[in-house]
């Protein structure tokens, strides 16, 4: 994570890696959330909320290092009810499995879930890094079967999501490759040890090419080969590797690729039918995967890496569960992409307060007769502030213009008496007499 | 908590006290806390959210039994870099006093939030004993000074919120009460141990008023006053109080209780007026409150006890910063609420997807057509579930009525080249031919 990035929107925390939002940014976080699950919900994807604690047995299956893995311990605990077994989810993948397997008898597959919660991973406390995290995660799940056209459904889902909360004409590209396909191309090219090659592909982007060829020939592929694999990969052209006639695993993998490229074509807009390339550099690194993996790039702000990656796995629940539930998944990084989104505009001039109307307090014994026109306000559908009084009329409208307020009403013994408001636009300073009973169509 | 009601609605989770929702329900209670955020966001509340995770000195100055704390520990971490000094939060207040203090300088007061958060408690695991659970918090908070109207206006907005999210007609009342008239009332009455009779009085739903006035008489009240007190509390008139002559702090507190109840009902909709009762046998266990003090009794389900509480809190930041931050709030008990009104209806059978219409898989090889159906009716703004595949169209169907659907969407090799769709209500079992062009209006 770009350190510069979270400084920019000044993150604070009372512990480092914690980030908390002030009140401007955590509306404007709200209101992109809000927009990631419209998208997600036209979809049919279903909201889900799993407990923030799960069993550590539960969360080590999937081989993620102990040592990032957040235990807990009731302090001063007497002997037996330490709760030790007990840790915090590191991703919201592992908790879906675990959710699903738990759940399968009331479930109805294909199961559709998204979920937007915080993740946490023990990271030695520095700037930049995150220790707690916030992912947007869509899952579609099969019982037994999932067919392919889920694997393009999720990368539509996400395009279209994304196309939603990125400034308009910002460039996006999901990167979409096939384990099965590099797989393939890499046993084509001759490796003897094909999890290693795969590794040294996943690293290409970090060390360059030159390095890559180098530790490819390493797996025991013959160095001109190695030239050949490295061109085809960065060349990523389908139709190029068609005719090098691929068969089994390759071949498969390709077909793959081709499918889900076409379908998620058709899912969406034209428009954005540029936003979805296929890439035989990307092969993700997590073990789970078995056929479709994505990564996605944001032009602009490239520094962040991924913003949104996942893809297909036959056997997460295998370690869980009895039936094999195949699923397919991907995963906004929202911390990440947030610590960039809030420095753009709307979102880096959000107001802080969600109400457009402020009633003043300029005399407290008339709190009743303000109370009152807030109500009046509050009834017509108007968001509302109520001053609670104890600070000069001044300093309570200058406060309501740093807050992003629109009007600002006063009010004085007269104007009670006579059921009236002085209404003030803040922006444009200008001034009007208003009856109470009027008021709210003056501000609609 | 009660264990019946948590059973009723089959909260599942993988550890005990940690719940988790059907995707129907989750679905009810993302309904209920959206509409929990109107109401809360047309007074002008912000959301805030704080980290999931505080010092454990932070924690523990604000005086909860440390055996309550989840603290953290890494797993397997080296020396010295174990995270010792974390904890996960136990309400939503402390974490705010922390907040607001730490960003004062950027915060512009009054300050309002609301807040809506899981909590954690280390309770032995049992059934019916939540160990997470969420509040939906709302707070207002000044410098220096925070005027008494502050009260009203948390009052006023939770007795909107609760009267939008229970059933309609459903009976509640605040039940408000002021720390300073009851510690008057106790001195008036001649105890020498003001906070064990507090104390007695806030036990005395539980235990009766014949034991309440035992008690109060061991605080060196005389046995007719104690009698005196115990009638005068339950009576509740205020009025009645007035005659009495108060004086000092008893008369403070009755006139801020009159004060704040005349405010509020200004505030409110008559319509809403009655749910508001002062209730002089309202004391709140915690130390914090100064003034006003509230809880919430739903006549349905009494059992629940109080699922709004909170009030007046002049001195909470005291031990984490200089300057006085008094505030005012009031916590809504989202998880114990939920509990019951996810029994209710409209919540009770709400669908377990956002989707209203299914486009089915009858023929894998029309996928490309299915999905272009799909994209025609999310493109107007209708949510679609698009089937991948792999299940027998009567088991699509039958899946689908049972996750809620309005609509399934059929169409074989004809239908396809014809551009058309069979269109089956789901609800009346009526099917007709409609072309793909006007699907979408014949929909909406």
């Amino acid at each position: 994570m770009n350190t510069e990035l979270m400084e920019t929107i000044k993150l604070t925390g009372a512990v480092g890696g914690f980030p908390e939002f002030l009140p401007a940014q955590q509306r404007a976080a709200d209101e992109i959330i809000s927009i990631i699950k419209t998208q997600y919900e036209s979809y049919g994807y279903t909201p889900l909320e799993t407990a923030t604690v799960e069993k550590i047995e539960t969360l080590l299956a999937k081989g993620i290092a102990a040592k990032e893995v957040y235990g807990l311990r009731r302090l001063n605990a007497e002997d037996g009810e330490g709760d030790k077994e007990l840790a915090l989810r590191f991703d919201l993948t592992v908790p879906l499995a675990r959710y699903v397997v738990q759940n399968q008898n009331e479930l109805v597959f294909p199961f559709r879930r998204y979920q937007i919660q915080p993740v946490f991973r023990g990271e030695r406390p520095q700037k930049g890094r995150y220790r707690q995290f916030h992912q947007a995660d869509i899952d579609i799940l099969g019982q037994e079967t999932l067919p392919l056209s889920a694997d393009a459904e999720v990368i539509a889902c996400a395009t279209q999501t994304l196309a939603a909360i990125l400034p308009k004409g910002e460039e996006f590209i999901l990167r979409i490759n096939n384990r099965k396909l590099l797989q393939g191309l890499v046993a084509w090219a001759g490796s003897a040890d094909i999890p290693a090659a795969i590794k040294t592909i996943d690293n290409a982007e970090k060390v360059g090419w030159p390095k890559t060829i180098e530790g490819l020939i390493q797996t025991a592929i013959a160095a001109p080969k190695a030239e050949d694999l490295a061109a085809l990969l960065q060349a990523s052209n389908l139709e190029n590797l068609t005719k090098l006639g691929l068969s089994g695993e390759a071949e498969e993998g390709l077909t793959e690729l081709q499918t889900v490229l076409s379908l998620a074509k058709t899912l969406l807009p034209p428009a954005l039918h540029g936003n979805l390339k296929a890439d035989l550099t990307i092969a993700r690194g997590l073990d789970y995967y078995t056929g479709t993996v994505v990564e996605t790039v944001v032009a602009s702000a490239k520094e962040l890496g991924s913003v949104c990656s996942g893809g297909r796995y036959e056997n997460l629940t295998a370690s869980l569960g009895k039936k094999a539930i195949p699923g397919v998944g991907l995963s906004i990084g929202l911390s990440r992409l947030l610590a960039w989104l809030l420095t753009q505009e709307p979102w880096a001039s959000m107001p802080a307060t969600p109400a457009t109307v402020l009633v003043t307090c300029q005399d407290e014994n008339l709190m009743a007769y303000y109370a009152k026109v807030a109500q009046t306000l509050r009834q017509a559908g108007i968001k509302t502030e109520l001053h609670p009084g104890g600070q000069a009329l001044g300093t309570q409208i200058k406060n309501g213009v740093k807050r992003g307020l629109t009007f600002a009403i006063m009010a004085n013994d007269d104007d009670a008496k006579a059921n009236r408001v002085q209404l003030k636009n803040l922006a444009t300073a200008t001034q009007s007499e208003q009856a109470l009973e009027t008021l709210p169509t003056a501000l609609l």
